[in-house]
């Protein structure tokens, strides 16, 4: 007879089989022992159960729901601000449906299992369901937020706030309008998000994809290789984590591209991001004027483009947390003009040097051709929006909340039906149904007799702020009598319950507790 | 070459000799043929794309989403009011957790494609991702609610309210506590929840396991197919919705289970539900004294229970929408005290007649095995819960806001930026970002030089309240005009914009529209 440990040795001989890419007849030879071993152990082997949550997944406690919420409310009131409306859509789509929409990334979706009908994939984020909808109920012009969960089978980095199943708060707005102009507000939005929700300091790194693909073009490298070096450029962004600025790395490319030798050597050799007065107007102006450059239809687009945003943005009052950036190139297949990312940067001890980047929190760009991907007949309807990261920032919250002395409530309950003497149940439990029915946020202890030190305990414990004991004397009067949790103070009507005065006699408990 | 048409009729071919079982020969013939023709369509072929969501799902639109804010704010509102905690839990778990809790409906579990790692599946409800998470953070005592979307392979019925992906609002009670206060409190919440949402007359069935248990141990049914009956039971009273009152179902089952020749003749003739005076505790008492029943064990402990149940509900005042009824079964396995469900009734005309069922809106029960399912050492945590049907629920309100005059608006936005001439953007775009600085609802039209008329119908469409109209004269006097869209009057501060006064000039604008 097989026991567990027996049977665990012969599960780790076949791992280190197949490890060892060992002869497959050995190895099934192996298997079939390890089967034949479980089956032996029956229902004893079942019991082997793990009690966890999905790998890269989580649970929310009430406390960690309370933050949540918190930052949620943030995000949603200024989404109103703006005047969003808000759709959603099914947390899984037909698999065919995200087909073709994130370039190599496409590895990284959830599929469901064929279980007879159609191919269904969980959603990888919330911009091409937006789209998938406009086309399908031909909408044309549109601004709407969506918070939802997406999916990716990404590795994990939880402690970093990266999950395999996290929450996106989207803003999109979708129509043919005058340029740049939905643009800024996107980014206005970033810059009241961040700002409200007090993160400490942060920077909005903008860029064009038109911009990155003029310089590209100018450089020969072909227009099929350009999606996956913005996703190289945008993957070893994430690997190197800023460390030794990105332009080094563009450098690199611009070696490989010999943009150098094409662009004029003053462009070429001047600092690629601009965080400081006008926000990147300076480099504007210096490559709209590089020669080869600004001959390029695309890049006099994107640059002239992002001429006009860094005016608006200017307007807003904005511009001090917003940099012109030529290293940004952002991941995704589908933009097709502005990107942008922002981050928060931490200042390293006192003496200010290089801000230190802590990671993305919020990203969008413009992407003009993906609803047209959806639409029968390819009509395109242009779009712009943000995205903005929660995870981390819940993060980043969490952490402020823990470090900080301030006690987080996780009920809204404003008073606790209690009572001094045992037998009377039947009575609180009529008076909560009277103060639910009034709208009152209440609760009792689910006991029959509950002493009254338990039931004030339940209130220090949990932050109720107030009591109302029933007790014989104040049944007999007809009144009910109000305890502050806090103070310990007690209000006692001197009018019954059904009446409508407000005379009250206070006096202070020299009770417990 | 071949086209279109073609390819269809190849691909009928296929699919009604696979119907008619021809010889596989045959078959793999023709779906060879088939792939060819595809492939010589080459990309064309590529566009026969389905615009649509899978089956059984919907988007919500932002009218329905208005609808559904709605309903959710006052569910809530009422777990607030009962002093709930909230959580949340992935959408998906590890596919053992749910495997063996739901019976026969677990083969409408929706599983992940094995992509490497864990085994995956959507969770079917709110109630065992609750217990696994009990169990895991070893939490023996708590008052939760959780809103979120669960999945089923059922045979949608969309125009009925159900879906493969739809919301469940669940609120429980877990702990040790003096028997049925918390199963009292979640009847009241059904209750209060259903009279808020004034969605008609509604009737909340109550029975218990323990009796049905009960009752089939003395007509001789064995344990192990009692949850099959309850399943069956529950499936039926489904199908047949209530028609032939299911008082007839169960005296099929009882005659099989020789019920009757065992219960004593007044109880066995005597209505099933009793849904006036009392809201059935003179059937309880009734029961109480067949002298066969009031022998088993299970029985008595459930009669008990539910006299000691309805003593509660008359302190809540409820009991006039509540009835005692043995013929409630519910599906799920996993119940074992308690059980209940609220349906709509409609009274038939005005002649009151028996009130029709229009289906569930609400059910729960009490499960206090299913934690210690998860529980390594099986320890136990008794739980009882409600969960709400919301999509029924919305499908209703949705008609009643269809057929009446309400105008519901998708946006809160309090005012919109306009420019009465030519080259104010920068002006517009100044004015709304100090709006939104200031926390103002505020929209403007992105366009460089919208006119004044497509601006004022954009308010009377989206029912924005005010305008702040930009003009030269305006700006020259330091001031905004306030437009109040519903009645055409307007204000003009008589003080700069940066002052505190608040004189006001009003005139009425005898200008368009």
């Amino acid at each position: 007879m097989a026991d567990e440990a027996a049977v665990r040795a012969q599960a780790d001989a076949v791992r280190r089989l197949k490890q060892e890419k060992a002869e497959p007849g050995e190895i099934s030879k192996e298997v079939a022992k390890l089967l034949e071993m479980k089956a032996q152990l029956g229902d004893e082997g079942k019991s082997k159960f793990v009690l966890k949550t999905p790998k890269g997944t989580r649970d929310y406690s009430p406390k960690q729901m309370a933050i949540r919420e918190r930052v949620f409310s943030a995000i949603i009131t200024c989404f109103k601000r703006h005047g969003a409306e808000v759709i959603d859509t099914p947390v899984f789509e037909l698999k065919e449906t995200l087909t073709g929409k994130y370039g190599e990334d496409s590895k990284l979706i959830y599929d469901l299992k064929d279980q007879g009908g159609e191919l269904l994939s969980l959603r990888y984020d919330l911009t091409v369901p937006f789209a998938r909808y406009l086309a399908m109920n031909k909408i044309t012009n549109i601004k709407r937020y969506h918070i939802a969960k997406v999916y990716r089978r990404d590795n994990p980095a939880m402690t970093r706030g990266r999950y395999r199943e996290f929450y996106q708060c989207d803003f999109d707005i979708a129509g043919q309008f005058d340029p740049m102009i939905p643009d800024a507000e996107c980014l206005k939005i970033v810059h009241e998000i961040l700002s409200e929700l007090q993160l400490g300091d942060f920077l909005i790194k903008v860029n064009d994809r038109r911009i990155l693909d003029g310089m590209f073009a100018v450089c020969g490298v072909p227009d099929s290789k350009f999606r996956t070096i913005c996703s190289s450029v945008d993957k070893l962004d994430k690997v190197l984590a800023g460390a030794p600025r990105l332009w080094q790395l563009l450098l690199g490319f611009c070696h490989f591209a010999q943009l150098g030798s094409v662009l004029s050597p003053p462009t070429f050799h001047m600092e690629l991001t601009n965080g400081e007065e006008g926000g990147g107007l300076k480099l504007i102006e210096q490559l709209l004027q590089d020669p080869k450059l600004s001959q390029n239809k695309l890049a006099k687009e994107g640059l002239g483009d992002m001429k006009l945003l860094f005016e608006y943005l200017t307007l807003f009052g904005i511009t001090g947390k917003i940099c012109f950036d030529l290293s940004l190139a952002r991941g995704l297949d589908y933009y097709t003009g502005v990107i942008f990312e922002a981050v928060l940067v931490q200042q390293e001890n006192d003496h200010v040097e290089e801000p230190v980047s802590v990671g993305s929190v919020a990203g969008g760009g413009r992407y003009d051709g993906l609803v047209g991907m959806f639409d029968p007949k390819g009509r395109k309807v242009p779009c712009v929006g943000v995205s903005i990261g929660i995870e981390r920032i819940f993060s980043i919250m969490e952490q402020k909340v823990e470090s900080s002395a301030e006690k987080i409530r996780t009920t809204e309950t404003q008073v606790l039906v209690a009572s001094a003497q045992k037998k009377l149940l039947e009575e609180r439990l009529k008076l909560i149904s009277e103060l639910w029915d009034a709208g009152i946020k209440a609760e009792m202890l689910y006991k029959k007799n509950p002493k009254l030190l338990n039931q004030l305990q339940y209130c220090e414990d949990t932050g109720v702020p107030l009591v109302a004991i029933v007790g014989e004397q104040e049944l007999k009067d007809g009144v009910v009598k109000l305890r502050v949790v806090a103070t310990r103070e007690e209000v006692r009507p001197a009018v019954p319950r059904c009446g409508t005065g407000s005379s009250l006699t206070r006096h202070h408990s020299s009770g417990q507790p």
